[in-house]
């Protein structure tokens, strides 16, 4: 099985960072490839980054379904470009977002979520509404870390994702974490050791929903809304889109 | 006042239809600008096209931020790249898919609404339960024209649309249709004649709209979501957008 | 156009300033004149008094109707009467709760609501749940200031305003604020200078939105339980209401 | 224990039947008065009526608070003026509406409503919404019979009311019907053994509600939107109101 | 009418107490008796000791349907095995948790509920959501004290229990107060008085209830998920009660 | 890794099905073991049976969590007794309905349920609700063929099956369909190439979730309504359940 997770944004230490812990998340017999788009922002944080960063994952999405990957992974927790993506892809895809939240969802009667930045709280929370799960969510918090700052051991960010853990804990009742961001992803065991309930990485959790989804035999239902893109002329820079091989999907 | 109307697609044909609909039902001293991005795919229908129409549409949008117009919509019924427009403009955005569906809450408890292909039911859906006024919707339906049918006179799109009402009036007991196309604005006068009960177009309500709140003074708040973005690199096709200027916002 | 706007409660000191307020508001060639009904409480402060100020506003819409009236206001912001106004007019008719509602949900992700009684959040809290717009508001708060001390410069009721704003913004996180009664409305400007976010007052938004009906040829859908009334017998008080000249609607 | 069951329309006739169904529903011990206010429509048939019966209704419920009535009943189906009611007495008050909705949630997983004309169907679905019952019913249906003439043996009102309660049963899967009308009080028996299926009658639901409320010792929490009413001047046809002794409540 | 209470855990002692409560609601000529299961735990906190408490509770609903009781309780406020008693009995069956939302729900705009543990949250929060009463829930609280400790005076449980109400006023604005399990029964008159607002007793309003669909003449529908079980072998512990008797349900 | 599939039913057949379907789907290096309750009923049709299998159920859960097993399944579509369950175990517990209704939203905007009899509609609609996945279902269908029918090849159940799925593609818009029963499970490739669309099989589903939990070395968590069962006596048939070993959970 060959997995394809798109890292949105074009920052390359991240792809590398989110390939690693993919790697590390996948069973034997998967093949991990991680990339990320030629164009677009160095993080995603609100709607205006979204926008810019999904043609070029759709893009990488649908390059990898000509390349014969069986799976696709999103990885920005906004899960950017996720219902584009299914209607560019024969084979399944999922968001990293979308991962966690369906994963703490089984292990965990309410859980909330962590993200970085507060401009981030009301795509997340829509996200949640659309999945379903928006009731069994009990709050998505921000603990006002940039994405790119996650890195930096003297931002601070440990200690303020803690500390926004233990608000979560206290004040929510929430009986699972699910840290709302991809940098994250090699921080979930670490705190779920220091705090005592399970932390979900949307990362792996995406990995290996992948996994079971292609293990299943299932893909993207191309009845509805995730059908393949018409054929139609595209002009400017996205003119290659519009051509009738689209039809193949 | 200075409106700037941006058609999300690259047809130009559809930007002056639309632009003449939105002239026709501005008010005195409303100048209206109608533009379109110059890359993009010629149609909007369904989730992928909107991730290739939003980037042109934001930067039109932003564009018309620094030359100074008053208010922006964004004229699509999906309303593409909506919120991360909101961000990228002082004055207020709407679009029209939400613009006819506050209308039409103002003057019918149940509306139905009827667009163009069967694909594009979720987006517009997962939209009316974004923006609260799912429970005040009674169906959307599809006609199944495509769009750029709209114009051509033997495709039957009236016809298909009219059927459609009729199905809406007596299936759905709505009180009132919303047109779920740009394309269809010229349609609403006749339609509501034919079938005798409201008939709501997007592009003409979503002008109204944009003179009442430049009336008000009100403008998009910049406490949360629609925070002016953050400054940070972008590379490759879109690689002017993360220069600080956009502080300025 | 000409626009009535009813203040359901007796007190003519606040027909003239909602009057005043409304006229600000209006646009080149509106006509606006403000009435009050001849029965009634001279405030609306919880069910009780709306119960009592409901037939008086739609005695006067349906005066307004006969009188040729383009469009109608119903100034509380309970929109006592609403309902029953829309069937006894051919005109729109629009509450001020329910305006300033859409306009903040045009240009604000979540808002809150400030009232003036605790009372008066159930019946607020009900409007927002029946329009749809319930998700929008993050919470609907009093201020604790009775309406008729809204003018006593003594009662320190715009600081208890302004205290409230404050928490709103705090606990929230309200990206702006709704006035939550008539009477304040000619605070907006000076409160959202202060707070520095948007601040929806409901009678001017109610006005621009009166316009905007008016101005795309839009009225309320007759079919469903906005339909005339039918016409039957009444006796005592409202002896006259039940001729069948109530058809002609 | 002395109720009070209030008729807020002014057809003397119907008064009579409902106070029959009432008493015939009481239990040993309960003394049944049934009234209905000097003034209003001859029956209520949606918004318009509704407004115009409100406060004849409230009326009567305060002047049997200050007869030293036990607990009171507010006989029309869309429940009119139920909440100013709860306001203007010190015992518990019952909507008809209301009863049949919590006694039909006791007994069945979902039921569905046949009420009159269509007209009513919104306001009863927004009460639904209001009480938090409208997951519990399938579907509020019309059978076009105008109340006045349920009585009229010629205007073939029971065999619609047939018809509809079967269309319940095979498109709904209701397992339960509720009348959606105080003048169909005298049919639940009937129905009940023609369709195999629990019918209720809110009429003799409220009365055993209402016994319930007060063999529980149980009133009108006085705490929030059902506080008594603030004393404040009321002019016109209403004029007694405002005095002083209501604080008494 | 004879009544059959059924306590669903092993507590003799709690048996009793809850027995003497019904008897004290119930009105003349109603028998009471009170029984609980030869097996399972001996209180019921979660959803554990629920699946052990179940079966005792069915067969002691099916016995008393056979010994031809006329309604039936079940005395757990998470309404253990309620759906399952429905199908095993011709009576209507209540729960007490679901009789006291109802019950609240007719006297006040918005209640809080206060049981023992915080595990007893979710299993009260999931079926306030199943009944559709949740919207007039404003929070479910826990007191921490175990059920078994209601009855220890030196267990500080009832002040523990007034604190939280407290709690529930202030913070929750809740105008009503449910106590959440059956052990508080008698504690529902004092806590009234004390708090000054409603305190609603699941016990004795599941009580009146029944007696209220007895004397409505309506009973479980059984067109639905509350048919009679089907016959079918049963092995083990349970083995009696596949026998096709059930049919006569 | 062992996995532990519990078929809470008493039907040895069944639970060899179950047990060669999970072993199919398993991955390499996962040990399947399937077994069933020695008491309770021969099939699971509606809440009175759920009420008997559920305490098998969960007494093989905690003696599989005394074995050692990783995982547990709760092979009945109804997720019979999973809440307590996962109180019963330290590894993660997934029910084969809420796995596939997880499944089925991963690659689907909306699907259908198609199960055995209508009276089993209610309880996997409440559970829809309660995993928060309504949104997401369509309809949930009952083709009304008994599950011990299923493997009888003259019952016609396949073709029953066939035409209700049929009826969900024409008349829901459903985009996969999930079946809504454990014997289904050998019957769903069959069905997806029949009709063409994505159909879910919810054992093999919960056998790839239960190994995605494994891996992700998540499990549920201990805070809240899943927290190990508090000891205390239990009499009769469960007498051993109460013995303080239970704390070591």
């Amino acid at each position: 099985m060959r997995l394809l997770v798109v890292n949105p944004n074009t920052s390359a230490s991240m792809t590398q960072r989110i390939g690693a812990a993919a790697g590390a998340a996948a069973g034997p017999g998967v093949e991990v490839v991680a990339v990320n788009p030629a164009h677009g922002p160095a993080s995603i944080e609100g709607y205006f980054d979204e926008v810019f960063a999904a043609p070029g994952l759709v893009e990488e999405v649908a390059k990898g379904d000509g390349a014969g990957f069986d799976a696709f992974i999103v990885a920005c927790f906004d899960d950017t470009g996720l219902e584009a993506a299914r209607s560019a892809a024969r084979g399944p895809v999922i968001g990293i977002g979308e991962a966690a939240f369906h994963v703490a969802a089984l292990i965990a009667h309410r859980f909330s979520v962590v993200t970085t930045l507060s401009r981030s709280i009301a795509p997340i929370e829509a996200n949640l509404v659309k999945y379903g799960l928006a009731t069994r969510c009990a709050r998505v918090r921000a603990c006002e870390v940039p994405v790119l700052a996650l890195d930096d051991a003297a931002s601070g960010a440990r200690e303020k994702l803690s500390a926004e853990i233990e608000c979560a804990m206290a004040e929510d009742s929430a009986e699972a974490i699910v840290l709302g961001c991809a940098g994250m992803a090699d921080l979930a065991a670490t705190l779920a050791r220091r705090h005592g309930l399970p932390v979900v990485d949307g990362v792996a959790a995406a990995v290996k929903l992948a996994e079971a989804l292609v293990g299943l035999g299932l893909a993207t239902s191309k009845r509805g809304p995730y059908a393949p893109p018409l054929p139609k002329p595209f002009v400017g820079a996205f003119a290659g889109l519009g051509r009738p091989t689209r039809r193949s999907l």
